[in-house]
């Protein structure tokens, strides 16, 4: 079956849908409206009934959504009704923050092993984890078949990393150098840089 | 003057450009075109010129954009042609890792002073900051005129500090805290959670 293509726009709001219905459910809400997902959000309804709709039928005009039946179907959407064994390139401040991250439990990522190619830092302690040689990171992620991964590496030395996170087998990467880089075609890179988000603010302000 | 009305999502985008251009600057070039813009960011070149346009007429038909004066005139819009100082709050892994980055100098924003609640971290060094007792928090952000602040702290304390920050007369916050926030109008919130990002990118995956 061919699968319908969505626009990356739209599957990127998923991921905030998924959070808020979490919090609901959390709650102990039952129910939800297009309308109060978008107070929450900051979205117009009509954008979420439409972004809903693309991926099927959730709910019933004027009854509103299940908060849990959606959550579950966000999850399979996204595919993180499993959990996604992650490899962190980088033992820096940043990658040493995102290896002991508690934000990842329960919603479908768990770090399973952190590099550097520090000699300084390899085999030192970080959280649960022993860094590892980064020299032996093409073998050890593939190995493990790891796909999901996350780099903190200076900026010089970020498109290297990602080249052989490819090699190794990575197809989805979270880039938190302030570069932008290169994958190919069935690769996906996210990039996050505070400076963006900021910069995205201070239009605003006086 | 009243102020042309510009979607968040295409303000949202200029910080993109303006990372693209300023790697550009630093390798020399001096011309750019839409076309090589939207090949670097994977943004169609017909959507860069519709954003760049909605900000004035940056570039001839034929002759593409000067890298510096595109440049220039998007640190001008986003407005930071000047330097903002910033609060952290929350000097765990992740605020202890946002004082320390060094991908803020000569993007506009420094981290000015770091905040925690918590006892044993008061008075300790992160990086080159002393840890500042929360509680004097609200004062001492006042009395800096600061008005960017990011926040890394427990989900559970997250909306009590942005109560505060915007007691102290704060603008504009960067929330790494996996919940949603609620600001009044004219106060600014982005969140960056690295969850959402790996969740639109497991989408694609098998």
């Amino acid at each position: 079956m061919d699968q319908k293509i969505i626009p990356d726009i739209v599957v990127g709001r998923l991921p905030l849908y998924l959070r808020t219905l979490q919090r609901m459910s959390n709650g102990g809400q039952s129910v939800t409206s297009s309308q109060e997902l978008g107070e929450r959000l900051g979205i117009s309804a009509a954008q979420i009934r439409k972004d809903l709709s693309q991926f099927g039928e959730f709910g019933k005009q004027g009854t509103g959504y299940s908060v849990d039946y959606l959550l579950e179907q966000l999850k399979k959407i996204l595919k993180v009704d499993r959990v996604w064994d992650m490899a962190v390139v980088g033992a820096g401040d940043i990658g040493s923050a995102v290896a002991r991250y508690q934000g990842f439990a329960d919603r479908g990522f768990r770090v399973a092993m952190l590099f550097d190619n520090d000699p300084e830092k390899i085999g030192s302690r970080v959280g649960s984890f022993i860094v590892q040689d980064k020299a032996t990171m093409v073998d050890t992620i593939r190995a493990a078949g790891i796909v999901v991964a996350m780099i903190a590496v200076p900026g010089l030395q970020a498109q290297g990393v990602v080249d052989e996170l490819i090699e190794a087998g990575v197809k989805a990467i979270l880039n938190y150098a302030p570069v932008n880089l290169n994958v190919p075609n069935g690769v996906y890179i996210q990039n996050t840089d505070p400076v963006t988000h900021l910069q995205r603010m201070t239009y605003y302000l006086d």
